[in-house]
């Protein structure tokens, strides 16, 4: 699993906890649902900044993120 | 300060301690010295895939420069 699978996944993870639709996700975090649709599916490479925006909305600490990230990528 | 000023701060703050050009932190990342550059100026917003590459480079996980922005820009 590559960087931007590995956010893909995180993201939607926290996002379905939260019993967030990919529309209050965009709304919120200011971006488009069809780049969050994308993002999940890890079709885009997010900046560092988007990942703060979302790692807002969600509620969760943005190195938290990425520690769920490195977890997922080592794996084989 | 922004989120790319922090990541800026924050990577060149690392690279330094390991006395280490921006030359080397490029060609070891498979980035442009002109980008990297850019970057630790904030004049750059990088993808958590660039985060990924620098970060393994300057031999730290990539949520620790993050734990490092978060402070950054917590600061009034």
């Amino acid at each position: 699993m590559n960087v931007e699978q590995a956010f893909g996944t995180v993201i939607k993870k926290y996002r379905l906890e939260l019993s967030m639709s990919q529309e209050k996700l965009a709304f919120e975090s200011g971006l488009d649902r069809t780049y969050i649709s994308l993002l999940e599916r890890g079709k885009r490479r997010p900046t560092i900044n988007t990942l703060f925006f979302i790692s807002q909305v969600l509620g969760i600490p943005p190195h938290h993120i990425i520690i769920d990230i490195e977890k997922l990528i080592q794996k084989k």
